[in-house]
């Protein structure tokens, strides 16, 4: 398995893969940033004119709610529903999901065209499951205590996509397979936008690998957190590791990888 | 004083406020890392269906027009409404107020709604006055020599705002109260966003601690710029120095603080 | 030739020109450091009700198409054609030039209004060419193999424009002149938006010496490709990378400049 996601991180820098975004300003940078220092190509582009085309050209598109508006969340629409009707991998990240209402409302809409990959925290990924079940079933029917883990299983059985709940342990969901990754530092939470970072990494891991979304996306997130976990032994706040992860994104070897990399695969049913 | 300041943001830290930001695209990213540094949870947002649930939703709103535009500025005008109307305190930075009618225009208005603070540069403050003034009684009636801590006093005083000069010398204004802050260094003139980054900080401030504006505004000021001078001395040049920065708002200590904080309470009236 | 270039570079930094940016969300914050690096004064708007008095206000405006929606074209083409009008310098960089049909018809529309500059890597610049020549003359008559230093040449011819390529070797085309400047890392090219930076960095060149654009555009790229030079010297990734060109664009000396600057003045006709 570990030599697996190694051999995964090296696919992206030798395919690299192009890969388009529409995310929020506030990370648009380090996104890009974070692309690059994998070996990926970002492009990043909204307008309605364009957005499809700017999926035809790329192999994997990654759609981020952050700072939303009713023009971006139709660039959104529209890249998804292209990418769903040409089989281009896309990947969703409900941020703030469950904050209002018009959040909810979108990523429901969203879900509609199938990501094949959906990244979140525990709450945005319980929210998820929640706006999609009030959507499909009514108010009244909404299921009030999903667990991230039972509604990364639900979405992952009612939609199809791949299911990853980052956290202080990450995990990856796919019909019977479950992947636990428990590298990372809780420095990382004081740097902004480090999971949407981990999301355009699964963009570009499933461009470059789309027959395997389920180890695509495991493979992108241990590239960050065992990434962040060594940029963080240089770091002295949150500012440096910023800067220390994206170096290390790009230098990091097989050797480093291998040592600190800890995780668990779990093909006998789901339950944590 | 300085104790006092020191526990202010210590209570930043440990009550780790949500601070919604309508902001300019250029600082977003910093902002957010200079909130979380800080101790405070950071949340971008301004699509017209939801901005009124995000004010709802945190403990102060910031507003910042650097880069606006119509569908910014009804962003901008719906949050500074409910804000207002729900006594949620909230911040105003006038990036540019002077350079264009357009900026005026839309600075007047907000001032409707009666930001608990305002901050921004000399010029920026005065540029406020005279657009307030404009609006409220016609061109001729501008004073034309309004001298910036002239023109904060005028503001507080009208529209009840503490105002915040920022320059080599910090000038806070409330009232009969004054604070002069004499921290910072020349080199953080050279970081894009600094000032953004210190309108944002007395965000975080004034929502952990909504009962006194004045002296939240006076403490997010002063650990802004201790950091900052602090910061500086490892730096060469613009570049790290922001990258310390964030450090230093992360780990800044009460001995590195209080050795550093150089500030004057001046309660009997308010000419420098 | 070199000591002139030096001579530019401390211009701006004497001159401290307002250089007026709509630029691509990616790119500001870094865009915005490299300006106020070099001694600059960045300004970032769009809004249509301002933009042209923006461009009345600065000494050089620069657009960046790379992140473009109908709103943003609208503005850069206002922005443009009061820059021409006036006859304020303007720079163009056509970001993804080629991709899309969408980005070659906006970028023919705004070639109209004859950017004293346009940057852009090979690609860009034989699309925008190709773009000019299809919107000129008709689908059938474009040149199918311009090569990109051909590209620049006609565009220099027909435009008017000073044109750069930028790559592991940058051209800067004018009339029978041509420079070609030897410096950088490709390191460089894992950061994101340095391209930008460039774009930016000759928009503060070509606005504190407006006579002469050819010389302002090779001293703007010289200053970057010398900076990255020396800054990836003391470089782990990209991480650092960013971070030391922004402090070598700010404390770069003429010592070090003159030692490592390796260009090409070519007076005897363009061919490569």
């Amino acid at each position: 398995m570990k030599e697996f996601l190694w051999k995964s991180i090296q696919n992206v820098k030798t395919s690299s893969p192009l890969v388009h975004n529409i995310t929020n300003y506030v990370v648009m940078n380090n996104t890009a940033n974070a692309l690059l220092a994998a070996g990926a190509s970002p492009i990043m582009a909204h307008a309605h004119p364009e957005v499809e085309d700017m999926v035809a050209l790329c192999s994997a598109t990654v759609i981020n709610i952050g700072t939303l508006d009713d023009y971006w969340v139709e660039s959104m629409l529209k890249a998804a529903a292209k990418a769903h009707k040409s089989n281009t991998p896309w990947v969703l990240d409900p941020v703030g999901a469950g904050a209002t209402a018009y959040r909810d409302e979108k990523v429901a809409k969203l879900l509609e065209y199938k990501p094949t990959v959906i990244r979140g925290n525990a709450s945005e990924i319980m929210a998820l499951a929640k706006a999609s079940l009030t959507k499909t079933k009514g108010v009244d029917s909404v299921h009030q205590s999903f667990e991230a883990v039972e509604a990364a299983i639900w979405l992952n059985k009612t939609v199809g996509s791949v299911v990853c709940i980052s956290g202080a342990v990450d995990v990856v969901v796919s019909g019977n397979e479950k992947v636990l990754l428990k590298n990372g530092h809780p420095l990382m939470q004081q740097v902004t936008g480090l999971g949407c970072s981990a999301t355009a990494l699964i963009g570009a891991f499933v461009g470059s690998a789309p027959e395997n979304p389920f180890h695509a996306t495991a493979a992108a997130m241990a590239l960050l957190s065992v990434a962040g976990e060594l940029a963080q032994k240089t770091s002295s706040g949150p500012g440096s590791l910023q800067m220390n992860l994206l170096d290390k994104l790009y230098s990091i070897t097989e050797e480093e990888f291998l040592a600190t990399i800890n995780c668990e695969l779990n093909n006998a049913g789901v339950s944590v």
